[in-house]
């Protein structure tokens, strides 16, 4: 049997804090700490004012490339009507290359790089720079790309749930060499009210499924293509008909820990991305390049179109 | 009992290939494939001739940032008296923001983002580049940073296994839903070599010894300091000094799927990483951003050092 989750027990409290719209920190040894020096975004609380920097965020969306969360930085300052047209948005974290954050109003824009690890630790110090910042009723939501499994390249998926390479909504984390796993379940009203926004927009496709996230591009998402493979292309199709079979629509590599981390620290959490290719279909991604960069803008316009409405400005 | 790696059959075809010194690709789809297209590279056969662009490349040198592989290909251009001093080396990578790639002479330069999984798309496409170019002789190092366990800070750990969580040295790959176990053993002459280059250098403790790779910075190397935390300082002292009695000396997040992808590619690697602090005495990163980005040349020191010894410059 799988081990409880040593944190579950502080979840309860995770769900009063989310019902107040606070960040919750399920971490005794914070209060110890005089200074937190997040080392990847290079902010600290003894050289930034984090009140003052991020107290007025509302909305953090995330992605794994950097360029990707600067262009959106743009659009959603000319959506909103913030700031001139054509401004300049400067990097918030220009003193490393790990990630880049941009910030408009309300809205927080963070590149996470690829696969849970690397989304994993800029979630633990965004999560703590919100905290810190006296955030409340912030809403989270992942806009990235994926593969899709039966579906037209540049359909946009909100996830139900994120699921594991068994398709089971869980995901395995290692704490002191031991095993534990958390729930990858979603916010289900935020899913909705993201569908609501595909809708209206009629602009691509939206659909809702399960999101299948992987520790790996190639051999975890079953791939012929990559420098090694040791299956056929029989058993590659049996198993993305199988995570077909059990929902999943897209696979990516980050939900996972993005859905677990806020369910433990009380943030309402949504993932929505493009599928880039039918994996049905074939491996490689050959769509032209200017069609490709449209696709990648449909996760934008649904949170920008989502965004806007929350904003009363829809 | 651990199931075989499905792979391993055709490793004894790695070795061979990697006696007469070729890149091995144990994946008999790629035969069948008539353009690739690195899609992370923005590098494709079609679009590039790969033996004119990287035919000659002999030493191959991985990191996590792009800007400190950058300030790598300035470093070892002037070590090795090659182009002009000063002058700008493109980013063959100009096309994506996923990584970045340099290359002076018979040395490449490549960023791989943190974590397993985003090495790991990296290595499977770099390792397709190098066979389509029909490199032969090729060492790749990875030149990073960790937490070290009972060193000094800046002491450079070349590695001699890396090993997982539970201190295994191998990797859980999961392939179509199910896990199997890969070995992530390394060169063990190329790492004593990078030892002697270290002691004829003398610039720097240089130790050898295994390298803990895992899945998370904070929960996963036993931090206080992430916005999650369910263990006591007692438990976390008790797992490091358990690794340290299993002999690691360092922990990272990228080292176990680089050793099994090398093995089964018939490239010969090698590991090299500073450490920033001495997880035995804390979790933050306090060190001025001075003396850490002189910590940061220290192992692009000791492989500029190696590789001018192979070229017969030193």
């Amino acid at each position: 049997m799988a081990p409880a989750d040593p944190s579950a027990k502080k979840r309860k409290t995770g769900d009063q804090a989310s019902e107040e719209g606070a960040i919750h920190i399920p971490n005794p040894h914070l209060e110890k700490i005089k200074e937190d020096f997040l080392y990847h975004f290079a902010l600290g609380t003894a050289t930034h004012d984090f009140p003052a920097l991020f107290g007025d965020v509302k909305f953090v969306c995330v992605g794994g490339s950097p360029s990707r969360m600067k262009n959106f930085i743009s659009f959603i300052a000319e959506d909103l009507g913030i700031g001139s047209p054509g401004s300049d948005h400067p990097n918030i974290c220009a003193g490393t290359d790990r990630y880049a954050m941009y910030k408009v109003g309300p809205v927080l824009s963070v590149s996470h790089g690829m696969g849970i690890p690397s989304i994993a630790i800029m979630l633990h110090e965004l999560i703590k720079l919100l905290y810190y910042a006296k955030c409340s009723n912030v809403i989270i939501v992942r806009i990235g790309t994926s593969g899709g499994i039966g579906l037209e390249p540049g359909s946009v998926v909100i996830t139900r749930q994120s699921v594991d390479a068994t398709f089971k909504p869980q995901l395995e984390q290692v704490i002191l060499g031991k095993s534990v796993f958390r729930s990858t379940a979603l916010d289900k009203e935020l899913a909705e009210e993201l569908m609501e926004c595909g809708k209206e927009l009629k602009q691509f496709n939206t659909v809702t499924g399960n999101t299948m996230c992987t520790l790996d591009f190639y051999e975890g998402q079953a791939r012929l293509d990559g420098a090694i493979c040791s299956y056929s292309e029989e058993e590659k199709m049996q198993y993305l008909k199988s995570a077909y079979e059990a929902g999943v629509r897209n696979i990516e590599m980050e939900s996972s820990v993005f859905a677990a981390l806020c369910n433990l620290s009380g943030l309402r959490g949504a993932v929505v991305c493009v599928t880039l290719l039918n994996r049905l279909e074939g491996d490689q991604i050959t769509t032209p390049h200017e069609v490709l960069k449209e696709y990648q803008t449909r996760p934008q316009k649904l949170v920008g179109h989502f965004i806007k409405k929350h904003l009363g400005k829809q």
